[in-house]
């Protein structure tokens, strides 16, 4: 059975692993009968926002205890991830990753991305194991790899991608950008989809052509 | 464009609602392009487990709050629910329909409702509107209702719904059970599936069920 490492960044859209995208991606490897394993930084998220007021709250919060309720407690340290016992690695968007997993939603072009991230991507990108990323999060896989990716259509975000040596593509919610030198799927989901089935037509077909460039 | 209302407990399997439940619901409702909005308590949680380590902490959250993560910040209390604008309720299961919804995981047969679950369960049973309940949730339906319901085959559970009037059938992860009286549909998900695809296989055919019983 293949198996694929899912990074989450969190519990929620704003601070957080975009929950909708994180869980129909668990969904879609499940449904293609792929297994799967959920790892997340052991560290303090960004800040935490009040999903229902959307003000930034007080309380502090761990990335990889509140991505654990995603995982139904099944998750382990992005530490612990090791290139290979899988067969691919997929990450979820949200604004945790551009909070958590990168500083893209705080630096803006001047981003960085959380070291052991972009040690685990490299691995994988080494390994010629294919890399998914959804919605902004790659973001993440542009300032790593490079490679050919989408976030959508936003000129501002593509130009930026552009700048650490990505070239982006134009797609729409139902498209997936395959880059298949570098083994790097893309694909916007909440950067365009307006409801939760055109988030998931976009993972579906983001998950089956992952899978199509494993080895 | 029929709308069902998704009344949430919370944000996570052991303390609110179970996250792959809720989102698969949003997505099967819109998959059948059927309208949502989704409603909470605004009230503190019973408590608040780590995910990651199973433990109780010593936070406050609240319930509200936490399930707006699910969705994605657009949700509303639950005393703003009116049952005229909507063609069904559905309850996603988690702890949190047995924790913050009911006391059914701390009182088990001497269980009680949160009042205003109730009087909202019972304005749509009234309206003749469907009630779908996944996972542990249809024990609340038990209560508040009776009627035919599961909560697939565990013996010690299904004897306390008998015990609140309402008439258990055993059902698996993949199949429904439908009382076309009282139009409700209940479905075991995560009390027997061992995948999240076989958690999905249960909430596609609830959905449908129910929509099948709007009138």
């Amino acid at each position: 059975m293949k198996k694929i490492a899912v990074i989450l960044s969190g519990c929620g859209v704003y601070d957080g692993s975009e929950i909708h995208e994180a869980t129909l991606s668990l969904y879609a490897l499940s449904k293609n009968e792929v297994g799967y394993e959920c790892f997340a930084p052991d560290k303090e998220q960004f800040h935490v926002i009040n999903h229902y007021t959307g003000e930034v709250t007080n309380e502090k919060r761990n990335v990889l205890v509140e991505a654990a309720r995603i995982a139904r407690g099944k998750i382990k340290p992005l530490s612990e991830l090791n290139v290979k016992d899988f067969d691919g690695v997929l990450l979820p968007g949200g604004y945790g990753a551009a909070k958590n997993l990168s500083t893209y939603a705080i630096d803006g072009e001047n981003y960085k991305v959380d070291e052991l991230v972009a040690e685990k991507l490299k691995d994988f990108h080494a390994a010629k194991k294919p890399i998914a990323a959804l919605c902004i999060a790659p973001m993440i896989v542009a300032k790593v790899i490079g490679g050919i990716i989408t976030i959508g259509n936003d000129k501002n975000t593509a130009l930026i991608a552009e700048k650490q040596g990505a070239k982006h593509v134009n797609k729409n919610y139902d498209e997936v950008a395959i880059d298949e030198v570098n083994k790097i799927v893309t694909t916007p989901c909440y950067m365009l989809a307006d409801t939760i089935y055109k988030t998931a037509v976009g993972i579906e077909s983001a998950v089956e052509a992952m899978l199509g460039l494993i080895k």
